[in-house]
C-alpha cells in the first residue's frame, strides 16, 4: 500500500466508529499522509449565549481534522494538548472548512496546524495540536498468510 | 444587586439562548462572580474513532464553564484564545464536571483556569482561557427612570 | 514613508533601547511590514543543567523577532501571551535564526508565528505570539509644520 | 534517600552545570518534590525596546523553576512545550519570584504551573509547562558496592 492508500484506509476505518464527527455533520473532503480537510455546517443547535457558534464546535471541527491528519500514517495517535485562537465569530448556516497540516513529526510526538475558515474564505480560528503516539495501529496493512 | 445576584442573572440570561450547551445536556451547578461549575454526561454520540470521548466535547464543556465565569460580572466578554491539556480519556456514560476560576482580570483581558474531572474525581483535562471584553452588557441592572 | 521604510525605522529605534537583544548578541537580518528575521549564536553562558541551550534563550530570540514584527507597522504593541514548542535541542556554538511572520491582524490583536532553526536548517522551536496594541507610536512619521 | 533529599540533591547537581541560570543571577530559594521557587532581579541588561523587562527573561526564570520542579524526582525530564501569559510588565530592579508546582504527572508526561510575581506580590506572568521524561537519571541514589 502507498502512503496515500494507507491514509485513506485509516480515515475510512476511523470514520466508521467516529459517531461524534458523524453526528456533527462533518465530511472529510481531502486526505493525504499528514494532511486532512474536513467540512461542517454550523447548525442552529451550535449557537451559544452570544448568538454565535459556540467555540467548542469550532474546536470539534479542528480537532477532528487534526485527528485524521495525525493518525494518517497508521500509528495510533492521540491529542496531548491543543490551543486555539479565535479570529472571527462563526454563525448558524456558515460552512466551515478545517485544513490540518503536519508541521513537525519526531519520534512519537507531532505538531499539527489547523486553519478553520468560512465559506467566504475568512479565517475563523487557528488551532495547534500536539500529538502523542500510543501503541497499536488503526488498520492492518499486510495481507496475512499465503494470500 | 449584589455581585452574586448579578452573576446568577447573567448566567440565566445567557443560558436561555445557549442552545449549544442545552443540547449537549449541560447543567450549571454553581455560579459566583468569576466562577462557574458545569456538568455534562458523555453520551454515546460523543465517541470518536478511538472509542473515547471526542476531545472537542471535553473542550465544549470547559469552554461553557469559562464563558459563564468570564461573563459573570455582566460585561460582555468573548474567548480570545484557549489551550487544553488532555490528561486522561473520558468514556461514554462518564459524568464530567468543569470548574472554572478567574485567575487574573485586568482591564479588558482575563485568564480563567478550568479543571475537568470525571465522577471518580480523576482529572480529565486542564483548560486555560484568555477572555476579551467587548462592548455591551448581558443584563440591565438598573430599573431605569419612572418604572 | 512607505511601509518598508516605516518598518526599518521602527526597528532601528527599538533596537537602540533594546539592551536585552543587544547583550544576547542578536542581529536583525531582515525586516519588512509584519515580518522580522533575527539571528543569535548560542554562547557557553546559555547552557542549562542538561548541557543544551536553556529554552529561555530560544524563547528570547523568538520573542525579539515577534516584537520587531508586531511593532513594524509603528503602532506600539506588546505581547499578551506566547506559546513555544521545543522540537530539538540547541547547543553552544549553534547559530540560530528566528523568522517571524504575521499570520493574523485584526483591530488591536495579532497572531505571529515564529520558526527557530539552526545553521543546518533543523527546526529547533515553533513559537506563536499573540500581540496586543497599546497607545502610542514608536517613531514620528510626519515632519510637522514649519520645522 | 527521602523524596526531599533527592529533590535537593538533583537541583544541586543541575545547578552546577546550569550556567544560564547562574549568569542570569537566579537563586533557588525553595525546593521540594515537584516544586521549586526561584528568584531573579531584573538587571539593566534585561530591558527591551519598550523600557520594560524583555519577556524572554521572565520566561527564562519561569522555565528554570519548571525545570527544577519537573526533574526533582530524579528522572531526566525536558520541556516539550510551554505557554506564558504576560499580566503586567516588570522593570529593571524588580525582584521576581517564580513558584513552580506540579499539577499533573502521568507516565512520562507532566504539567507544571508557574506563577511569576514581583517584590510587591503583583503577578507578572503565568506559565504552563508540559514536560517529557527522557532516559536517564540526574543523580545516583544507591551507594553502590560495599562502599
Amino acid at each position: 500500500m502507498t502512503g496515500q492508500e494507507i491514509a485513506e484506509a485509516v480515515v475510512s476505518e476511523m470514520w466508521r466508529s467516529d459517531l461524534a464527527s458523524q453526528k456533527l455533520g462533518m465530511r472529510v473532503t481531502k486526505i493525504a499522509p499528514g494532511y486532512a480537510q474536513v467540512e461542517m455546517t454550523v447548525s442552529g443547535d451550535m449557537v451559544n449565549g452570544h448568538s454565535t457558534c459556540h467555540g467548542g464546535f469550532v474546536f470539534c471541527l479542528a480537532d477532528s481534522a487534526f485527528a485524521f491528519a495525525c493518525n494518517s500514517h497508521n500509528a495510533r495517535t492521540v491529542a496531548a494538548s491543543c490551543s486555539i485562537e479565535f479570529l472571527a465569530p462563526a454563525y448558524a448556516g456558515d460552512r466551515l472548512v478545517a485544513e490540518a497540516k503536519e508541521t513537525a513529526l519526531r519520534s512519537r510526538t507531532g505538531i499539527y496546524d489547523v486553519t478553520v475558515a468560512n465559506q467566504n474564505g475568512d479565517r475563523v480560528a487557528f488551532f495547534r495540536g500536539r500529538s502523542h503516539r500510543v501503541k497499536g495501529d488503526i488498520i492492518q496493512t499486510s495481507a496475512g498468510d499465503g494470500s
